[in-house]
């Protein structure tokens, strides 16, 4: 333990609060659990953690509570319930990392702050099985104070990335990293259906292929990036239009029998964009389609 | 230089040829170079490429022809135009790298056959500026003798994955990769567009945040590969209900003035997913809904 032990309560022992409290253990804090459900704490019970009857039991034995449940409509009832409220909240941190939305946290940290509390809002970039791993990240934004004050604590739950102090940049951030993760998801889910149609196995495409591929595409990210930030889409290498000269990956695909559908938005984009003459620049100027300055 | 100097044509000095043809030079091979239109060879000249003035002059001068031309329908004609044909191509090794479907592979393959050269198709996975860099590679598919007994060479552009004797395989993969590619590109767009809308620099958020959860979201590819190939969709963390319970991405995008254009086909195909009875299952099976066993 290089931390200083602190008094911590979790609210919501999903896959998610269920891993965040398990790190916190590891780490050597004092964690007092609470669930809507019973059952779900033994686990957790019996490294150490202490079972909370209630809400207020559990935010009265945390300097720092977490709040992991399904729903952001449901935080607001539960903080506010039984023997909670200002008299339990007063002087202590909550650190949100439901999932929600940049209005739904804004909305949330007032909520606490009125309620004499400091809030965090986080954006957990993990599923639960890479929570406390090197390659899990958290974002947070809010109180700088209460960031400060308990970056160690939570450094447990993996690298803790501070965005700044509207509420709404975790959420924001989160859900834009999220579609990044779905872009590339959907690409890896229509490559692996051309190669199943062509009989291969997926598994080998994807490690001996597919990962070094996208390893070097990404490496063309932030020169794409700086281009968006710029507005200066001139590009020496693929223009727009060559890149839409053939619709090789609609054919081929139908030729398989793979549907096509997921790449309908992107080359439809891209062919208007070379429409609207910008066909000699490079793809990111997409990004002015999706969302004109 | 430690390969074995070859004679070497390349016909097509666009930006790949160009690029392909320097790399040849680097090496140490006798490179001699024909485009259709004239003034394109100058820089390749002035490092050592000889010139020919047509293509059967280039063809006779190469045991290796490499063709990188823009359209598929353009290479028969060229292969089989004035003094070229079965008299200039018999004993050569043919290698076109000029992008089509697997279809097109297979019967150029066969017309290069019947003028009594071997063929290789090759998918080149690399944009002009990382040819000879470690990150590019180069997919080929066709006569396997062809390919073992000029590996050395082919290595010059990037290393070398040879796919099988059937001359179709080195496009499908191309293909295979490109959707890989744009899938990544896209969500990469859509996050630019999120971040940007909140003010924020794109280029920050990419090499900070994107970079580092793609790498780590790339991890999980391969564990959904083997579920696709075994056809077992179980997960433990994040369902796929789960995955589609809210329409985050959708909504703060409309919020912030961002199209959610580019997602509406894969959160639709993972709607029917959960709505056919996987929703307990992980995201892999969206592949069953695009190309059907
Ligand atoms: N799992 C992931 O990969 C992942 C990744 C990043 C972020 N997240 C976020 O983390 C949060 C929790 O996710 P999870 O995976 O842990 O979900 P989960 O496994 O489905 O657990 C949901 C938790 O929410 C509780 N809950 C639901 N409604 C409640 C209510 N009205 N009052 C009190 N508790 C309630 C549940 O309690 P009961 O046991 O009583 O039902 C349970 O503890 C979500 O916002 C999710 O988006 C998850
Ligand atoms: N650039 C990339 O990032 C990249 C990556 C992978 C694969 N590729 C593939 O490589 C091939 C060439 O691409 P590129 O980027 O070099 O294209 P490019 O820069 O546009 O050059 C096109 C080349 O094709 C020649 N050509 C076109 N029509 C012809 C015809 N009828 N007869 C003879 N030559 C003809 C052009 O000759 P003229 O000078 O006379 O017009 C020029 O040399 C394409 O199949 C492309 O898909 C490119």
């Amino acid at each position: 333990m290089t931390t200083a032990e602190k008094s911590v309560a979790v609210l919501g022992l999903g896959s998610m609060g269920t891993a965040l409290a398990a790190a916190l253990l590891a780490a050597g804090h004092q964690v007092t659990v609470w669930n809507r459900t019973p059952g779900k704490d033994e686990g957790l019970v019996g490294r150490g953690a202490r079972r909370a009857g209630s809400v207020a039991e559990a935010v009265t034995a945390g300097e720092v509570v977490i709040v992991c449940i399904l729903d952001y409509a449901d935080i607001g009832p539960l903080l506010e319930g039984q023997g909670v409220g200002r008299a339990a909240l007063q002087g202590r941190v909550v650190v949100n990392v439901t999932n929600g939305s940049p209005e739904e946290a804004r909305a949330m940290a007032e909520r606490v702050t009125a309620l004499g509390a400091a809030y965090l809002d986080g954006g957990i970039m993990a599923v639960p099985e890479i929570i406390a791993r090197p390659e899990a990240f958290v974002l947070y934004s809010g109180s700088r104070e209460a960031f400060e004050a308990h970056r160690e604590l939570l450094d447990t739950f993996a690298r803790s990335v501070y965005l700044g102090e509207d509420p709404g940049l975790a959420p924001l951030n989160d859900l834009a990293l999220l579609s990044g993760m779905y872009g590339m998801f959907g690409g890896f889910v229509h490559a692996a259906a051309l190669v199943r149609s062509a009989g291969g196995p997926v598994a080998e495409f994807t490690t001996a292929l597919l990962l070094p591929w996208l390893r070097a595409m990404a490496g063309g990210l932030p020169a794409m990036a700086a281009q968006i930030d710029s507005g200066d889409y001139a590009v020496t290498g693929s223009p727009l239009a060559m890149q839409v000269s053939h619709d090789s990956i609609g054919e081929v695909s139908r030729a398989q029998g793979v549907s096509a559908e997921l790449f309908a938005p992107l080359f439809a984009l891209m062919r208007r964009r070379v429409a609207d003459g910008h066909g000699s620049e490079g793809f990111a100027g997409v990004v002015e389609l999706v969302h004109p300055r």
